[in-house]
């Protein structure tokens, strides 16, 4: 009986989101692990001797680099299948040219960040942070001040239908919003939604935007100071894509005066400076790119992960000798951070 | 030409949520309307008389009170389309029971609650009223001493199952959560919910429980203190049902101490004193039995709300001598408010 060697090595210590009890549990069926700590202390030498006496490699957040000289000589390395999404800091190009197989997680956070799009929506839809806050400074019931918005019939747009914005969709389809959909480069809209031909007409038709475009050239600024004036007042947009793709001060001026509302994820760049007035204000809320993480509840025994499942079906394909899924190549490793 | 005569007659203003103009217009269709302010003025005989020369009165919140004389003589009247749900305190027993057709709302409010109740779910699985709070006093990243969860793969209880449970069930399945009921009434449970035989085992067997059940005998004070036992550390509630379905003081314990979370928006009674601790912890929200209302935006356009469509679907059917939705009967009137 030949036992397939697992190995892991961990620039310092291994991740603790990743590496959770179920985790360890469910790779027993696929082979031994072994799991190295302060890799990063060891010569190239000696995690290329590792990494070539192991069958598969798992890589993921803070793992060590993998030494350039794999490439050439990968012993009986098969496969690395790194557990979460970027590897560029510890995984050389090189290693991908030599057609060593290659995974990440994928499109694993798709779900996660549709779901905290469609909570950040639903939440100030029903202003419930400004609610909670009523309550908690001694009022109580939320008079017309308040918002208190409805998804049944809301005119929402989706700028950006890639993995995420269809299964954001997906999410909120049975509350029953009237959905326009903007992107050029999807052939595919299924009957729920409407296309639209350009971001002036999805802007000027709905009273919600969700952004779900990646950034690129084409997107990087393209929500103006003239796109959002479109939007009727108390509009509302959602962002858990990435924060260059408004002209950020239009925004802020916008959400500043009070007449748009916003649930943002994302900003340009990541952090709100300490003491900026956009942290007080009541018609926003900023949930710091970590709307879409999940964790276990402090003290609750962890769980797995959509990124441990996927790290899962791929080494039971590569087991059985099935495509693997979410492989790079050279193009998706240079898209890849 | 006969036009049918549309009356209204307010106690002191025509309530500002009803009789928004979109309503007014859609009316039009359906006959002249009147509409009488300070009806609480006029006497008893006088009003009598302005309902029997009508041929419906709309009634709804602030509307004055019909005489019962018009249970004994009804004139020209042929039916009372209530807009709202309560009616009891304007519209006497006599009057339905002398064969006058009264429909009310139905369950037009049930959207709406179970709208807000998946909204508040999201919300406390993403702790976004404490995120929002972290930002504004100095803090930005939430660690994992926030709580992040998902309703994906979550065990979600669902604690009657009526048109609000049924609705909110539709709403969160994309969500992917694992759904138990209890709902000992209830005969069809669609195939993505497993039922449970009693309220003990849904509680075991949950991390977040839903309450959409009526208050009643049966259901009053059925969540008990060692129910809520059963939930793990971090297990959530959700309450849009009504208050007195818990034992509240052995709920708050379970708040205080920080062992459970909520999204409250009934109470027993309804209002949270002043200067009450619950007020301040982040674990809970309440949102003052105010979840399921919809307002247009402040400065916006009002629109037509649910109640409007219903009394609007039933005057159709009315005029084009179709059954009404909703209807009164003894039953139904005794249990109404």
């Amino acid at each position: 009986l030949v036992v397939t060697k697992l190995l892991f090595i961990a620039s310092k210590k291994p991740n603790e989101r990743i590496w959770v009890e179920p985790f360890f549990e469910a790779l027993k069926e696929f082979g031994e692990l072994t799991v190295v700590e302060n890799g990063a202390n060891l010569s190239e030498d000696q995690r290329a001797d590792l990494i070539r006496r192991s069958d598969i490699l798992l890589t993921g957040w803070q793992a060590a680099e993998i030494p350039v000289s794999v490439a050439e000589d990968r012993g009986g390395l098969q496969y690395i299948c790194n557990v979460t999404g970027s590897l560029r800091k510890f995984l050389p190009a090189e290693i991908v040219e030599a057609g060593i197989p290659v995974t990440n997680w994928g499109d694993a956070p798709a779900d996660r960040l549709a779901e905290g799009a469609a909570a950040l929506l639903l939440a100030m839809l029903k202003d419930l942070v400004r609610r909670a806050r009523n309550v908690r400074e001694g009022g109580w019931k939320a008079g017309q001040e308040f918002y208190a918005g409805t998804l049944d019939g809301l005119n929402l747009g989706i700028y950006g239908f890639g993995v995420i914005g269809r299964r954001f969709e997906t999410l909120i389809r049975p509350f029953r919003p009237v959905v326009r959909v903007y992107d050029p480069y999807v052939a595919d809209i299924p009957e729920t939604c409407e296309r639209v031909e350009s971001l002036e007409e999805l802007f000027e038709r709905s009273e919600a935007i969700a952004v779900h475009a990646g950034l690129s050239d084409e997107t990087e600024g393209s929500i103006t100071a003239e796109l959002l004036t479109k939007l009727p007042d108390h509009g509302l947009l959602i962002n858990t894509a990435r924060g260059a793709i408004f002209d950020q001060d239009a925004l802020f001026a916008e959400l500043e005066s009070g007449r748009l509302r916003a649930g943002l994820d994302v900003l340009q760049p990541d952090r709100l400076p300490d003491g900026h007035p956009a942290r007080q204000l009541d018609n926003v809320v900023f949930t710091a790119h970590n709307v879409g993480k999940v964790y276990a509840p402090p003290g609750a025994p962890p769980r797995l992960e959509d990124m441990h499942r996927i790290c899962l079906e791929n080494l039971r394909r590569h087991r059985d000798g099935e495509p693997l899924k979410f492989l790079m190549d050279k193009v998706r490793y240079e898209r890849s951070t």
